[in-house]
C-alpha cells in the first residue's frame, strides 16, 4: 500500500483563521497544513494537502486518489450535510476514510447533526480543533506501522 | 425539431465499471455511450454524450440544449437526491426531458427514493442497468418516427 | 428458462382510454395488448395479458406464474400504493417483475409517490403513456436473445 | 341525466344493527335501504342499493355507473381509508359523489380520519346515523328537481 | 327542548357571494339566512341567524345558548382550522352541534382538513353549498318531529 | 360456548414452504393445518382451517363465525398492515382473537411493523414459526377446559 | 414595585362551574376571585381579577399592566395553545408570569400539551384545580414579603 | 384604481418602541406612520394607517378596503402564525397585499418562520426594520405611477 | 465604509426572461443590472453585478468580497434551498446581507419555503419581480447616506 | 389515611447548589430538606425526604410508600423525560403525585418538554426554584386539613 | 446444551397483583413463578426465575447466562420501550430470546407500541395474562425434545 | 489541574471481546485499559478506568470527579442514546468530556446515531476501535503538555 495521505478540506475552510474564531480558532488553514505534514513525517508518510470551494473538483481528487494513497482525510465541511455526489465519491475511491470537524457540530444547527460522508467513514473526529487532522493522521501512522 | 439527442451524467458516472460493480456492474461509461450510438442510428439520430462532476458545468449544458436537441436524457446520479438547480435548468430548457438510473434506486437507501427531477421528467426509467439509457434513446426514436 | 411473458394489470385500468383522457390517454386496454403481442411477437416471444380488480385474483395469477413465464410485467395502478400482499406474491413468484406507469407518478398526488412493489421489482418504467408496456416487454425480448 | 341513484355500501355493513350498536345504532342496512327508496320516490328517483365485502365488486359497480345513473351515494367505510383503487373507480366514473358515514369518524381513531374519497367527492355527511343516506339522497333530488 | 335553532357563521361570512364565487358560490349570507328560516317553518321551529368576526363575539353566543336552543348549527369558517376557545365554548354549551361547510374543504389547502369542531360535534356536512345549512335545520327538524 | 376453533389465513399463505423458505421455513400449510388439527384434539376441540387471498371472502368468513366458534386465529399476512376493514370485522364477530405471525415481523421492514389487527385482539404471537399456531391452539384449549 | 397583581383568565373560564365539572369542578369563577383575593390579603397584597372572551381585550389589558403590577397570574384557558399574539403581549409587559390551568392538561388531549406561554412565563402551575390560583398567588406573596 | 394605500398594523404593535428594542427597535408605531405618509407624499398617494389587537376589527378593516384602496401593506404581526381567518379576509379583499415584518422572522423561534399570510400575498419583506414600511409603500408608488 | 455593493445571482438567472415568464417576467439579467446600476447612482454607490452556475464561484466571489463592499445582495436562486456552503461564506464575508427572490417563493413548491440564507440575512424580499433588486439597492443606498 | 409525606428527588439533585446554578439556583438539597419540614411541620405532617442516583431505588421507595404515605412529591429530574418504569411504580403505588421541577423545563432543550410522569400526576409545579417544593408540600397540608 | 432456562422480570413486576388488576389481573409474581417450574419440569427441564428494579442487575444476570442456560425468557417491562442497554446485554448473550408481555400492550398509550427487545428476540407473545409465560417455557421444551 | 484521567465504560463493555467480534473486535476491556494506561504514561498523566452496568453508579463515579480529575473520557455505550441523566451528572461535574465509541454508529441502527452527551462534550471519536480511547488519552496529555 503507497506510504501516503490525501487531506481534503471543503469549502469555506481557506477563510479559516479570519472566520468565526469563536467557533474556528485562530489558526490559519496554512498551519493545519504543516500540522498534518509534522504529524506525517513523525510516522514516515508523505501527505498532499488540498482545499477548493468546487465541489466537482473535491469528487476528481477523490477519484484520482484510487490506489495512490494509503487514506483519505476529509473536512467536508458545508457538503458534510448536503452532498451525496461526495459521499459516492468517496464509496467508489475503496480507501478507508476518516471525516475531521474542526467544530463540535452537535453543539451547533440541527441541520449540522447529519453526515453523509459518516456512515461510509472509517470513523470521525469532531470538536478537537484543528488538533483533530493529527489525531486522523496519526492513526493512518500507527495503522502503517503495524 | 431537430434529431439530435443529449445524453447528461452526473457526478461518479466517470468511475462507472470500476465502482461498485454489484450496484453499478462492470461496463463503463465508454460503454454506455457505444450503446447509445447504436440505438440513435438505428433510428437516424445523432446524439451527444457528456459527463461532469461539475453541477455548473451541467446547468451551463443544459441552457446550450433549448433548440438545439429534441430531448434529453439525463442520469443525474447523485444530485437527483439534492440539487433544485438542476431540476430548474431543466424547466428553463423547455425540451421533453428522461431520467435514467443504472440501478433500482428503490432497493438502496431512503435518501435515494426522492428525486427532485421526476416531477419534471417526462417519465423514468430506473434498475434496468445500462439498458436504461438504450430504452430512454429508442423511446425519442420511435417518437421521431411517428 | 420459459420463452412467456405474463403482463398483468390492476384495478380501473379496464376504464383506460375512457378514464382521465388527461392523464392516461386515449388508448384502450386491448390497444395495451395488442402492442404488448406485436413486441413479443419481434422478439420471439409469447405473451399472456390480463387485467382485473379483484386483488385476490392478481394474487392467484402472480402464484400460477411460478415457473411457467420468464417474467412478469405489472402495472398495479392503485395497488402500487397500497398492497402488501402484492408485493409479497410478487416474491413469492420469484421471477424478474417490472413495475410500468402510465402516467409519470412523481407529478401527481403524493401518495401516489410511493411504491410497494418498486423495493422488490427488477426495475421501474413510468410516464411514457402505453408505451411504457412495449419499453418493458422488449427489455425482456432483449435479455432472451443473449 | 337518468333519474337513478345507485347507493354503495362497503365491507362490514352487511353486519349493521348486529355490530357495534353503540357507534353504529340497532337499524339494520335494510332499514338503510327502506329510507333510501322512501326518500328517492318522494322525489320522483328510483335507486339502487347495494353491499359488498370484496373491493373488486364495489369498482365493477362503479364502472357500470357511468352513464346510467345521476349520482353515487357512497358509504365506503373502512375503505374510506385504504382503497386508493375505489377512489380511482369513483373519478373515472365522472359521476357526482356523495360520502356517507353513519358514525362520526372524527370521534375515533386518528386512523379513521383522513379519506381517499373525500378529495374527490361532491361532499360528505358524517355522524347522522342512517339519516345521512336520506340526506344524500334528498341533496340530488332537489338537484333534480330544479 | 325548546323548538329553536341557533345558526352561527364564523369570519368572512359576512363577505359570502362577494367573495371567491369559484369557491362559494353566488349566494349572499342573507340568501343563506332566508334557506335557513324557509326550513326551520316548515319543521315549525324558529331560528337565530348570527355572524361575527369577533370569536370573542361568538363564544358568548354560544354560552348563551345554554338551554334557550334545541341544537346550534355553526360554520366556524376560518376558525374551524385554529379556535379551540370555540370548541370548548360548544363542549359547555352541551347543546347538540352540526358543523356546516360551504365549499368541499377537503379539495382545498391542507391545513383546511382538520377540524376543532369536529371531534365534538353530532354530525359534519361539508361541500354541498349553501344547501348544507339547510340540510342540518332538516335534520333538527326530523329530529324534533320524533 | 361451542367447542370450535376457526383458523384464517390471509394472502400468499397458500404458498408456505415454497415462499422465501429463509423467512418463513420449508413446512407446507397441510403440514400447518395438521399440527392445529392435533393440538386441537388433546383438547378435545374441532376446529376449521381456511386459507384465501380475497380480503372479502376472509371477510365473510369471520362474520359467518358469530356465535359459531369459541374463538379465531388469525395470521392476516399482509393485510395485518393495511386492512382496516378486517379489522372492522373482527371486531364486529365479538369473539376472542389470536393473532399469529410465523416470521418475526419486527425483524423486518417497517411497514410490517405495524398491525392493524393487534389492538383488537386478545393476544399476540410471532416468531416461532408454524409452532405459534399450535400455541395459540392450545390457548384456547386451555381456556376451555377451565 | 407596585403590591398589586393582575388575574386573567382567557376564554370560557366565565362558565367554571357550569361547564364540564369532572374536568373543572363544581366551583365558579367568583370562587376563584374570592379565594385570590383571600389570600392576597394574607400578604397585604391587593389584586385585579379579570375574565374575557376577547383575546384584543385580554392583549389590552397585558399591555396596561406594565409598570402598575408586580406580577401577573393568567390561566389562558384554549388561548394557551394557539395565541401567539398573548404570549408577545406577555413579553412586552416585562412582568413575571405564572401560568395556571385548573386541569392537569398533560392527562387531555395531544393539543392541550403544548403551550405558547410557557417558555415565557417565570413558572407553570396545572391540575390542582382552583387552588392553583391559590398556590400562583402566594408564591408573589412570599416574593413580596423577602 | 384609488390613490390611496391601507397600512395594517397586528398585535402588540401599539408597544413598539416600548417592548424588546433589541429585537423592535426604539422608534414607534407614531414613527412608522408619519414615514409611511412621507414616502405616500413623495408618490402622490394618500394613506391610511391603523393598529388592533383585535382580530375581529382587522378583518372587518380589510372588508371595507375592497374597492377603496389601491392596496394593503400589512404587519401582521403573531396573528401571521395563526390566522386562517386573516388570510381569508385578504382573499376576499382582492387587493394586492404586501407583508411586511419589522425583525428577521427567520432569526426566532420556528413557529415564526411558518406564515399564512405570504402564500397570498404578492410580496414579503422582513428584517428591514420600520423601512420595511418604506419599502412597500415605495412599490406601490412606483406602480401607480407606471 | 467602501461605497460599493456587491449583486449576485445564482443559477439559471442567466436565462432570465427566457425561462418560465409566468414566474419571472420577461425582462432578462441584463435588465436587472441596468435597473441596479441606475439605483445605485441615484444613491452615489457603485455596483458589481454577477451570476454564475457554479457554487464554487459565488463562494469565491464571496470570499473576495470582505472589507471590499458595503454590503452584499444576493439572490441564491435554487441554492438558497440546498446550499449550507454559500450560507457558511456569507456569515465568514462579514456583510449585510439582503437576500431577494423574483418570485414569491411562498406560493410554489413546499421545497421553496425554507432557505439557508435567510437565518443570517439582515433581510429578505420577495414577490416584487425584478424591482426586489432595486428595493434592495435603494436600503443600502438610504443606509449610507444617514 | 396516614399523615405522612414522601418527597422523592431523582439523579443529580444530591448537586443541587453545586451545578449549573445560573439554571438550579445556589440553594443545596439539604436546603431543600428544610424548607419540605418546616413546610410539612406547619401543617402538622411528618415528612421523609429522599435522593437517589439509582432508578431502581427509587422504584423500590416507590413501592414501599404504598399505604404508608399520604402523598408523594417527585422531583424525577432527567427520568422525567426518560423513564417509563418510574412513571409505572408511580401508578402502582396508588397515591397522589405531584411532580415538581425547579426549572422552567418548558425554556430548556426540546427533550425536557415532555415528561412520562406529568399524565399519571395529580398536578405539576415548574419553575418556581426550590419554592416548588414548599408549593406541593403545602397543598398537601390543605387537602390534610380539610 | 445445558437444559435450564432463565426467566427474567423487570421493573413493577414484583407488584404484580397488587398493581392495576385491570390491566395485570390478581395472580402475583410467585403464582406466575409457580406456572413456570410446573411448565418447565412437565418438560424435563430446570428454571431460574428473577425480577429486579435495577437495570444494572438484569444486564449483569444476562452476561452471566451466556452458555449457562438454553434460553432466556423476558419480560422487560417499561424498560421495553427505553433500554437499549438490555437489548445489547440479550444480544451479547447469545441465546434464543423470547419476550413476554402480561398485557396486550397494542391496547394501551403508544409509547408502548415500540419494543428496543422485539427485533433482537426469537419471538414475541403479548396479550395473554400470565399463561404467555407458560407458552414461553413449552416453547423451548418442545425444541428441547426434537 | 490534576494530572489525573477517568476512564468510565457504560453498560454491556465488560463482554468486550467476548461480544459480536463483527461489530466490536477481539479485544477485552482489559485490554483498552491497559492501553489507555500506557498512553497517560507516555504523556506524564495517571488514569482511573471503570466500567458499569448501573447507571447510578457511573452518575455517582462522574459527580465525584469533580476537581479531583483533568478530564473525562466516556464510552457511554447504550447510554449515549438514552440517558438524560448521565448527560446532566457530566455537565454537573464541569469537566471537559470526550464521548468515545468503538464501532462507527453511524453504520449502526438509526436509534444509535442521536446522542444525549455529545452536544455537552468538548468532542467525539467514533469508529476506530480500542484505538479511539489511546487517541482522547493523547489529546488530554496534549492539552496537559502546552
Amino acid at each position: 500500500m503507497p506510504q501516503a495521505l490525501l487531506v481534503l478540506n471543503g469549502p469555506n475552510l481557506n477563510m479559516l483563521g479570519m472566520r468565526e474564531p469563536a467557533t474556528y480558532g485562530h489558526e490559519t488553514l496554512a498551519d493545519v497544513e504543516a500540522l498534518c505534514h509534522a504529524a506525517a513525517a513523525r510516522h514516515a508518510m508523505t501527505l498532499e494537502f488540498r482545499q477548493t470551494n468546487h465541489e466537482g473538483e473535491l469528487i476528481n481528487w477523490i477519484h484520482q486518489a484510487r490506489g495512490r494513497f494509503a487514506g483519505i482525510i476529509i473536512n467536508p465541511a458545508a457538503w458534510t450535510h448536503t452532498s451525496v455526489a461526495i459521499r459516492d465519491a468517496l464509496t467508489a475511491a475503496e480507501l478507508p476514510v476518516i471525516e475531521v470537524h474542526i467544530s463540535n457540530v452537535h453543539k451547533r444547527e440541527a441541520f449540522r447533526h447529519h453526515s453523509f460522508v459518516s456512515p461510509i467513514a472509517l470513523g470521525v473526529i469532531c470538536g478537537f480543533g484543528i488538533q483533530g487532522y493529527r489525531m486522523a493522521v496519526e492513526y493512518f501512522g500507527q495503522l502503517q506501522s503495524k
